[in-house]
């Protein structure tokens, strides 16, 4: 349980990995981000599916959720109010490493330290992991200057990092491409 | 094994599931790429880490590896000449996708289809993945063009995403703030 003071109240914040009672939370918010991003369409992901992908065995995400007392909870009446998902990733110059896929909080809890608690518990979780790393939208001005503020570097402006993508037909294409076995 | 036609010789490939003991093959080759990518000071993996890191009970990463038969062997002498070091990862909008961070074909052995072997042979691993993605680098214009051909997107022209890192003093700075629990 972590205390941040705000204009109006001080609003305690608990951070907790996810269960699966929370993935409808989870579902919800981001298509709250897609819509964000301008890209509303583009989300198709089901409570049911990141229930499946986040509890199986060798699961292909974690996610950490920002919990709201209920008295502070949102207008629509949402005490769950930004999450972190991210798994493990590995760098072949310098090892294990954390993606942050997303980071979100509700607008209307922002400018309380909530992204950055999310993010900071995030890069706590696993100490042996070399870097966090994440993707952000060239427009997303707030969200880059927050990073940079933070210390973090931009590897497309730096380096000329680019990110390529494959799916649909590309994907199946190569599928079919594939040496025989 | 798949037989590709090449200007001297009929070039045998086996592609498969790297083994223990073909972490020294990977490090040298993932040295090779460090430098071509003009960072070799960067690259600082070792066989052992690799063997560590990649066969442990939930793998940080898998591997499939390029073999020549004896008889074209490089001029240093080596059989395993390219490399795909992938993982899956996962899109909060599509679900389960693999990343290929790694993609390397000796440059003796290029120009055989054994990259786009290598890539093919990692698409076609985990049919349930909806996305195949990878990053390069801007001036790469070889490899950008490789994969615009096999219809992949470059995410960073046409949506504005760039690569964000925080490693070292930053990423210390994040775990030394996470809220407390």
């Amino acid at each position: 349980m972590s205390s941040v003071n705000c204009h109006l109240f001080c609003l305690s914040v608990y951070y907790y990995r996810f269960h699966k009672e929370d993935c409808k939370d989870v579902a919800r918010m981001i298509m709250e981000l897609a819509v964000f991003e301008k890209m509303p369409d583009q989300a198709k992901i089901s409570h049911e599916e990141l229930e499946r992908d986040g509890f199986c065995q060798n699961p292909f995400f974690e996610c950490l959720v920002a919990e709201v007392s209920d008295e502070h909870r949102s207008k629509d009446g949402h005490t769950v109010v930004g999450y972190g998902l991210y798994y493990y990733t590995y760098s072949t110059w310098k090892g294990r490493s954390v993606y942050l896929e997303d980071l979100y909080v509700m607008p209307e809890f922002r400018g309380n330290g909530i992204g950055k608690g999310l993010m900071c518990k995030v890069a706590k979780v696993k100490k042996q992991c070399v870097r966090l790393q994440l993707a952000v939208l060239d427009w997303n001005s707030p969200a880059r200057d927050f990073y940079a503020a933070k210390g973090a570097q931009d590897l497309t402006d730096s380096e000329g990092w680019h990110f390529i993508r494959f799916d649909g037909l590309s994907l199946d294409n190569l599928v079919k491409d594939a040496p025989k076995d």
